[in-house]
């Protein structure tokens, strides 16, 4: 996506596989694929090569959003159906191997409707969201921020941060990814400063820094941000996603292609 | 195969990206396979990690062979039955991803019953082979070194000389791997004094090149003897092969998984 110039993409190949060399087995996959979209970007001169895809994720979603939460609203328990939309709607992400966001989005509502929870602490979830002050919605991807929004219609909107990442990287939802999903009209919106497609709090900015230390409760979406939190035990944090490869699927005890709600911390 | 250890295969992994990044895109795969599994090797201490694989499929072919030897005699036309045989044999390869000899060896026989030739130069070989005074046959993998022997059943045997690596490279067949196989009661047995997964020919020794160099007529079996040799034009070369992987196939026009006999060079 980023460019055809055959001598571009072998020079990405060989400083991504130099990088990927001197990798540290401690660090975070995340952490890794901040540093090959950089390559990826600084070699190709493109500065976002998703930014199509992104919008044309967004522009499927938006399409697919009135429809929904009529639905939603009809549902037996419209919250915890919501939930269950965000959850399902964390498959459309290009950074796992064989994803496919266009045929999936179709898929989004049909997997809410029938799949249960493979881990669910959604009880829990309700419980917390209800007594929090501050919550912080640690975002994932562009089309998924629309089933985001869905379940933000569930939450104390006036108590909620919405977090996107600081700069393009692969599919992830930045500022610049935010038309029309009319997010900041019923939440505050911040970026975390960061590139990395995960919550890397080395990385991230301040003022990031700062919400997320004093948040009452953190919503964690998607795979990136649990692989860069899950260390972390001093935050009272819930992960929702789908767990959407082998490592994940056996860090979390569950099959592959679970929906997952994993609450987290001092509790 | 080579090891549990996860140190060790953390420093193998290492050592293959840092040698990946440096790969010219000039050279063929084999030559990257033969960097890559000196490494495992000498990182593993383990001399020959697909020494139980070959022995395991030598003996699944061993069991095979007799009953696949009356079926050849008895076909409607013997000598392209054992070519196809041959060629389909060709399947039993731990080089590409996804090969799994075990349940493909059982399909070898089916294969070369149902399947055409993509590319079909089957007369012009069995009329250079007719009149070919040196035959050099480089064989490719273990266990499809029984089908070699059978198609050799309808060759000039006391013409051929068979040539296998000259050291351990995944399930490549060697001189270590022939008990058994009774190759040497009926042709000469040569190796080629490399340990590449394929014939790179300035890496093989001085008398394996005057062999090829003095030839009539050589018979390359396999992916990793195509793509090292495929550009050689001044030798006469029939390539029997299947085509396993996508670049493979694009280069040869066919269809993957396709069974090919292609003649090549000065005809």
């Amino acid at each position: 996506m980023a460019t055809d110039d055959e001598s571009v993409l072998a020079r990405i190949m060989q400083q991504v596989l130099r990088e990927a060399a001197d990798f540290s087995f401690d660090l975070t996959p995340p952490h890794m694929g901040q540093r090959i979209h950089r390559i990826v970007r600084r070699e190709s001169g493109h500065p976002d090569p998703y930014r199509e895809q992104k919008i044309r994720c967004n522009r499927l979603a938006a399409e697919l959003y009135p429809r929904l939460k009529e639905e939603v609203s009809s549902a037996d328990r419209p919250m915890d159906f919501a939930l269950r939309l965000a959850i399902a709607g964390n498959v459309i992400d290009f950074g796992p191997p064989g994803g496919n966001p266009s045929v999936s989005l179709r898929h989004v509502a049909e997997a809410a409707r029938r799949e249960t929870l493979a881990v669910d602490d959604s009880a829990r979830f309700w419980s917390a969201v209800k007594t929090a002050g501050r919550i912080l919605y640690l975002g994932d991807n562009a089309g998924e921020v629309f089933f985001d929004r869905l379940l933000l219609e569930y939450l104390p909107a006036e108590k909620v941060t919405f977090v996107v990442r600081g700069g393009p990287i692969i599919n992830d939802i930045t500022l610049n990814d935010l038309d029309g999903v009319g997010l900041e009209k019923i939440v505050t919106v911040i970026d975390n400063g960061s590139d990395a497609p995960g919550t890397v709090l080395e990385d991230c900015s301040p003022e990031f820094r700062r919400h997320f230390e004093t948040a009452d409760l953190i919503l964690s979406k998607g795979q990136g941000n649990y692989e860069t939190l899950s260390g972390i035990k001093d935050r009272h944090i819930f992960y929702l996603l789908k767990a959407k490869c082998p490592v994940l699927a056996r860090d979390l005890g569950v099959p592959e292609g679970s929906m997952v709600v994993r609450g987290s911390g001092p509790l």
